[in-house]
């Protein structure tokens, strides 16, 4: 496996080998979630849950099925995803009246509802959000995590009494974004996108994306807000402290699976995965290297140091197997175990446990009688310095671009004078796709790379994924 | 509310004043999970988790699709889900090749991949679970919770050697499944099916009933022991150790938000929902009774009370809005929650704190300084007496039945030979469904009650819900 040589291949080598997903379901594009890469989306899930519930979200589930009538209210909406859609036609043995289609996000399913729960300005902010997956007809070429047609994902929705409380709910996005990021120890950029790439009703869309190794950029996740463009066809109307009807701001949050894609991606290396501890399904494993005569003693020290670990709440494996332990360590390598214990008589006999770093390799020994606090040490300087790295190899995928004349392989920052025109003719031009401009603005001075105005905002650029 | 006069309208009533559930979504029979009604069904399943995990099952997450061709394998299977499953027939703008069903259950999901995940007898048992939606179109009056379109819905699957280690399974889920109900207070039978009424493409089924306060039985799971009967079609087959390749034998068991159905009309009353401690979203609320000139000091000690209680590990809300103390006693009895305490500034300078139970209305005092276990005390003690009330009403609702002449509106045991014949003869004769038979032996000497041979096995009958 080399992700220098050939990053698409790696890709799938190294999802497949670490046995995260099963992608031989007789349907393309729905791949089935094996129990470690379950365990993986659903670490990652709980900390979304924890910061959604910290924020005062409450947590709902909408039905999955959306009346084709429901669908149509908002014009935009559903020119976005017609050609996406998957269509129930038939339920048994009748042929329905109404077309129902599998939600690709439920703007359409929980307005109607929303309607219904926002009455008075006391109802207002409404916060919810669900966990649940979702469905598009992707006719590009699939991929594990990040091209799929049934997709895990994350949506938060929300109502405000006006565009000021939206703004402020996006602002508050940014923190759990923000947040959760730093567990998966992505880096990532915020970009306002285009008004010709925004989501489909959207007032602004800010798109969440990481870069990948191969020069590409992903995009895991996306805010929006819609001010009044869903709540106006919805009817979504609350009274004011004047008893005056108002349509209600609304914003969204969504984010997919793409974030284990992502976490593949970014820290992945020729051994296989390399997985932060804050989600990895094990943060610890522990191998026992017994030699001739001492095959219990040390099999019976490793319960006890399983048990330690574990009661200290750590996620720990000892895998007690019969293979060779080299062969242990290639498998853990593998699929990412963020620490690796190995623990043989003479370790036992110093009082130490000797490990070793997934994400850099390096070894050393710990003291068997403080070993709680310095594990915990160990995979706090790992996200620490796994964090640092995709920093580091993020900000080097991005290149300033001058001209149009020769376009590297990498995500490019230049200057754009915001001018839909001139968009379109970069991305004629250069084969790239506009990502957007910073949400948060960055200092540049520069000329708009195709009409050669000055400006003082950079755009991005990137082929996606 | 009258639950005893009008037991049908009492618990759709119930169910909506409580807010479990909101059934004004535009596709009849797929509700929206409310904030509290989908807290109470995570409790539920995350109960279901930790006995699954515990007894080293493995949580997995198969796609929602099924491909009409390997729906069709097992033909008994199809058969029984024909007219009731959901097609999708299009995507995006094409028809497609091959229509895709809405899960109504995973078995055919499954196992096409079971056949490529087993392949040595070192890989079993396999022993998977997931918690998902599935999909049935039912034709008759819809119900929340008890009788919907979109199910919340736990599967186990698992393969085994042979039929004896499957039955070891089968006698595993019996364990959860009594873990599960112990918490949910809820007394259940478990019978075995009769064989025209097993699961298609079952070997045997039992079924897990609860008996209703109208007399009617209410399904809440399965278990199934399906010997080859799947893995003949699948072809899933492992090496045995002298190299042989033989079919795996197979088990299922399925449970649904029936549960939280069976929670609401089993313990239920005038008043509302009465939920048990170890499901309710929360188990405590604490109502502040201030007086003038006490209010801050009245609201501090809550605050303080609040904060003791959930450092402990209980789910408790402080209700501190504007409304009456007697207003927010109704609205937290509506919504069930086991134990209410009561703040005033007679109680903080006496050093007690006032309670109520919900299921008893039961109020008395208890010690400020020892809140924490006494707290715990009346909710164990609050479980325990849910627990024997239920058992209680779910005995006096069965009615030995000794002839066909006067069948009561209620739950019958009755002598039945075992023929087929005489079981179609007694559902013609009643009206009622039968139950099947019990599944661990009980007592019994009579006469079948159709043809008046002596039998020592009893069978159950009633109306179904």
């Amino acid at each position: 496996m080399r992700k220098q040589e050939d990053f698409s291949e790696w890709y799938n080598e190294v999802v497949e080998l670490a046995n995260l997903t099963d992608k031989r379901y007789p349907i393309k594009g729905m791949n089935v979630w094996t129990p470690y890469g379950w365990r993986l989306m659903r670490l990652i899930d709980t900390f979304i849950r924890e910061e959604c519930d910290a924020t005062g979200h409450e947590e709902v589930c909408f039905p999955l099925l959306i009346p084709e009538t429901e669908f149509k209210k908002e014009k935009e909406h559903i020119k976005g995803f017609d050609a996406e859609v998957y269509w129930v036609t038939h339920a048994g043995l009748n042929e329905l009246d109404v077309r129902l289609l599998l939600r690709p996000t439920s703007e359409t399913a929980m307005y109607p509802i929303f309607a219904l729960w926002v009455r008075s300005h006391t109802d207002l902010p409404l916060k919810v959000y669900q966990i649940v997956n979702t469905f598009r007809y992707e006719t590009k070429q699939t991929r594990a995590f990040i091209r799929v047609r049934e997709i895990h994902f994350f949506e938060s929705h929300t109502c405000h009494v006006d565009e000021a409380d939206a703004q402020r709910q996006v602002e508050e996005d940014f923190v759990i974004l923000e947040n959760l990021m730093e567990r998966l120890c992505l880096p990532y950029l915020l970009l306002r996108r285009t008004e010709w790439d925004k989501f489909p009703g959207a007032y602004y869309t800010v798109g969440v994306d990481t870069l990948l190794p191969d020069g590409r950029s992903l995009q895991l996740g996306s805010i929006h807000h819609y001010r009044e463009n869903f709540s106006r066809p919805f009817n979504i109307t609350y009274e004011d402290e004047k008893g005056e009807h108002r349509f209600v701001h609304q914003t969204t949050f969504g984010m997919s699976e793409r974030l284990v894609g992502a976490v593949v991606a970014v820290h992945g290396d020729d051994k296989g995965l390399v997985l932060p501890p804050a989600i990895s399904p094990f943060q610890v494993v522990i191998v026992p290297i017994p030699t001739k005569g001492n095959v219990e003693r040390v099999a019976e020290e490793c319960q006890r140091l399983r048990a330690e670990l574990a009661a200290a709440g750590l996620r720990v494996k000892l895998d007690d197997g019969d293979e060779r332990p080299g062969s242990k360590f290639n498998n853990w390598e593998i699929r990412g175990v963020p620490l690796r214990l190995e623990l043989g008589m003479r370790d036992i006999e110093g009082g130490k446990v000797a490990y070793a770093r997934r994400d850099t390799g390096g070894k050393g020994a710990l003291d068997r009688s403080a070993i709680v606090p310095q594990v915990h040490e160990v995979l706090r300087a790992i996200a620490v310095d796994m964090r640092a790295r995709a920093a580091t190899a993020s900000g080097a995928a991005i290149q300033d671009l001058d001209s149009l004349d020769r376009v590297p392989e990498k995500v490019v920052r230049f200057g754009w004078c915001g001018e839909e025109e001139c968009g379109h003719r970069f991305e004629e031009r250069t084969g790239l796709k506009m990502l957007g401009t910073p949400y948060l603005k960055e200092e540049y001075r520069g000329r708009c790379v195709v009409c050669g105005r000055e400006v003082d905002r950079a755009a991005y650029a990137a082929r996606s994924m």
